[in-house]
């Protein structure tokens, strides 16, 4: 029983319906009807005018907005436990021709003005010291925690007034938006953000993410950034089919609260083993060796995320009764 | 009627179908039973040990080699119309952090090693000249010419000779495989060649090339670049998927000649009017405006490539009544 | 008798002395009183307000000039024979991050509109195409051609009209200006240049050159830009000092006239060996190897340029005897 | 009176008369006497064979050094406060195209291999973590501490265990060397150091500092690298005669031990206000706004480094009795 990461869950099977619908001849790369209704469609959702690309990876679109919103002689703000940072193998430096990350504290990887503001005003503005340029937050966090509108736009305050483009890493967006209800525009560019990168994947998609711009003249120069990166799919369609079957009847918010329950139903058995509030689909709890092994034991799999400390992921297709065993084994530990 | 490429055909059903048994929860990554039988399936195929990893895209096959064979103050041989040079938007450069596509001359976008060595012993070995490092082919050309083994070994050989990696862009291997009946071995590595992009999404998959490393060391630098890129999928799975659907029973084979059969029945119906001779799955023609003009009236569709010159593309799936009617029309210009 | 290049020449008695009058110690970096005059010194000599910064090589103001002009994913126009692609060893891939050189013709490795538009208008405006964003030219060019103030203007109007930056490498621009005898103002800005890479090293200097920008807002980012390469010298004021010195009662023109003579005496006795018409200080001859091979014999260093054609350069400090030993011994050819 | 820097000192009088001495005509690049001398007169100095590389800024040198050293998508341990982290405007990850700095702790600015192993074991050794692939350290340290030989071959034991390759930024090398009165083999290949950056700039030179590889294979590509990064001068003998007049009669310990000697001075004045020991020619007090305030109303001009503390830095050329003037203000706080 698998509770390692929702990266690796089944495809849901509209989305492989949506693969089928689109198994006919169209214009190649981003040209044809599914990709050009891109736009239009996350402009819906949005409630304003975004340029919307879609990428095959999470990365790809992380990346594509930092290089649109931080130069290579500039750096980027975010949490030291920032999957840019840590879990992307260079990427960012990589697409940003080397911009810095520079890293900053916040429980549950979740990070606030004043602690932004502890790093920039660090940095002397000269041209010794890279200069930053932007802010990237992940929203659900690494460790599950949700950004309110009001969090997001105490950050954007900062950014505007400092300059700084804002990006939202939203690999676990469906995630974080099941828990706040708000509408999408309440947590994004109403309250500052410049890019999203959207997430499909870990939330029923088989390959493909969207990188949203609020900005959409960024999206220009990014679409010759994409194809330079080798993202720029010939047959684009098998990516916007996933997308658009995502968003229909709003599949994707149904597939990030199922995913949620699970980890609440988790929480619930826990209690004070809890590290964070669980607000989204990861559980992190303390356990000790011997509980974990005891866990182990009984089927469940599971990473070890520090000294005594436990990551518990659930997926849109959790199963409930393998969810149910799980809470009844904490419980019981 | 579509003639423009190959490029934006639909999936084979053996692929999609393999999509669908692949819709598991399986290992994250590149970790999963699929992903990891490509080395041994492919080193099968060529008769020896290759490192085989999956990409989702021509380009990023084709720019992860020259990344592996060139170093960022190096530069490499193409010829003047190569892919690598003229269609991929800067991806080398990106690739490979700035190195140089030295450009080379010869009929049908083909390479010899009198081309290759007029561009390379032009070169002062000296700090202020970028200095060459490999060479890149295209198998089947982008004019539609196949290289033979021996084609390929004499420029292998000039590669060994001169301490050059030498690439071959397979997009099309299908193709020239069909063409050429040989095995795989005796136009890759047997000849010399390092690396090959391995094309599969022109020849009937939806998001799947392949990248074999013929030093296989060349594969563990590759593997940490590759992710550096964003390309590392979390559900490689189904990139594997339709990989190994295409190998089964040599799919891949009978979809390249599938192609190659419906451009040798246009070329039987152009006669003079060939400006390369038909090797592989396209037939570009003399034809003036006005010819081109009705053509469309027709109802086909191709691209003008150079004044008074069409291309016309077939594919794995084209219609053979579709092509019979412009073979018919070629014929009546 | 060294008539190799201009590049290795002594540096001139004035320039030796300033930088001993600048032996003090001042502000480091570029915030000593000499470096902070720059700006002012040259925007009297280009009558508008330009921003100069000190550099130590050619490669250097040629680079960062690129870099402000022409993004990672664009390219440059420039003569197939330019300094930037022969002989910078990649440098301008390396500051710009992989932007792409596009080669154009001309004789003498003068550029020509016509020349530009043959190679831009043959590249269709999308994704796949790298898209030209500059165009780089040599005054005087790398055969000792001089751009006239039309010349360049032809090309300026050109660049704006499609949008492109115009960079002028001025390594030999007293040799041009020495020529031309017009306003430094017409030949650059008043013609359409945005940056000019200001040659002072082959003129006289010891290890300074000024990037020159007519449009200063691009000098902001190019002086975090020039620090991030390792070019901003703690002792900056030893570079302005070479600069203002040869600035001083225009001994930089003084200088380039000089050398222009030497060539000119040589182009007198050279004839219709001239391959191209003698316009600064360099001179480009076809003799056959015995009549090189004589000429050396009678103690003369210089380049074989291409069979049957040797390239003599003068400089600031040439021996007026050593050049009319020459002249007499190519005469006697 | 001025204790900002050691940065912006005058030049000694034997390097502006090795200026002189240079200022012939020569083979250009590094083609000269004096240049080609470099490799034979570091070898001696350092008691093995070595390659010794020009380069005019400790940025230049340092950048080098990494890039020989770490690959793109490699990372590079070094101090929290190190230059290369802090002070050269990202030059670094310019450099190596983008490869990370892993920020590790230690009083004074010293690393430890404990320190650095807390960074290294705590990155896992897949794909998605950038792999640490070198360790950089600075002798002496930005807070004027001295790494002894044993100190530095603890890392370089390290390094060698982890496969990981050793740069020392030798900004104040000589401070260090003066300090240590060792051979300079002790403290560099002996205890495991790849390249060193041998500082000439702060110590008396006008624009050379000597980059110094102990394995002389890395040598080879960084020569192509000078010459892409724009610093390989027209007229390095210049540079090089900088180098030699530093190295003729251990005029660089001297040098070291003249700042060293003023910094120790001011030293014994501080008392219980050192914030780290003065091991090398900068001095750290704990001193009150007040007190600063004070010391420039005396006419000292330095830098207020945090809150409650000053740096101090003396230099070769120091006056004697404005130290001792400082050193009795500083007492008589």
């Amino acid at each position: 029983m698998r509770f390692f990461s929702d990266n690796a869950a089944p495809v849901h099977p509209k989305v492989m319906a949506a693969l089928a619908a689109a198994d006919t001849l169209d214009t190649a790369y981003d040209g044809d009807a599914r990709s050009q209704a891109l736009d239009a469609r996350f402009s819906a959702l949005f409630e304003t005018e975004v340029a919307a690309l879609w990428v095959p990876t999470g990365t790809a679109a992380n990346c594509l907005a930092l290089a649109a919103l931080c130069p290579p002689h500039g750096g980027i703000v975010c949490h030291r436990d920032a999957h840019i940072q840590n879990d992307e193998g260079g990427a960012p430096e990589f697409y940003t021709h080397g911009a810095k990350l520079f890293l900053a504290d916040g429980p549950g990887a979740k990070l606030t003005p004043d602690a932004i503001l502890s790093v920039i005003d660090a940095i002397p503005n000269d041209v010794h010291r890279v200069q930053p340029h932007a802010i990237s937050i992940t929203n659900a966090t690494e460790y599950g925690r949700v950004y309110t509108p009001d969090d997001v736009a105490a950050i954007g305050d900062l950014a505007r007034a400092r300059g700084l483009g804002l990006h939202m890493d939203g690999a676990r967006f469906a995630n974080a938006m099941a828990t706040l209800g708000c509408a999408p525009a309440d947590v994004t560019w109403r309250a500052g953000v410049d890019a999203l990168s959207f997430g499909f994947v870990k939330n029923g998609a088989m390959s493909a993410e969207v990188l949203v711009f609020f900005r959409p003249d960024l999206a220009t120069v990014t679409r010759y950034r994409r194809k330079r990166a080798g993202l720029l799919f010939s047959k684009g369609r098998y990516l916007a089919a996933q997308v658009l079957a995502m968003l229909e009847d709003d599949l994707w918010i149904a597939n990030g609260r199922a995913a949620n329950g699970h980890a609440s139903a988790l929480a619930a058995a826990a209690g004070d083993r809890l590290v964070y509030p669980v607000e989204a689909n990861e559980v992190f709890l303390r356990v000790t060796p011997t509980e974990a092994a005891a866990l182990r034991a009984r089927g469940f799999d599971f990473y070890d995320w520090a000294p005594g400390e436990i990551r518990l992921v659930t997926a849109w297709d959790s199963d409930a009764g393998q969810v149910a065993q799980l809470a009844e084994a904490i419980a019981a530990l």
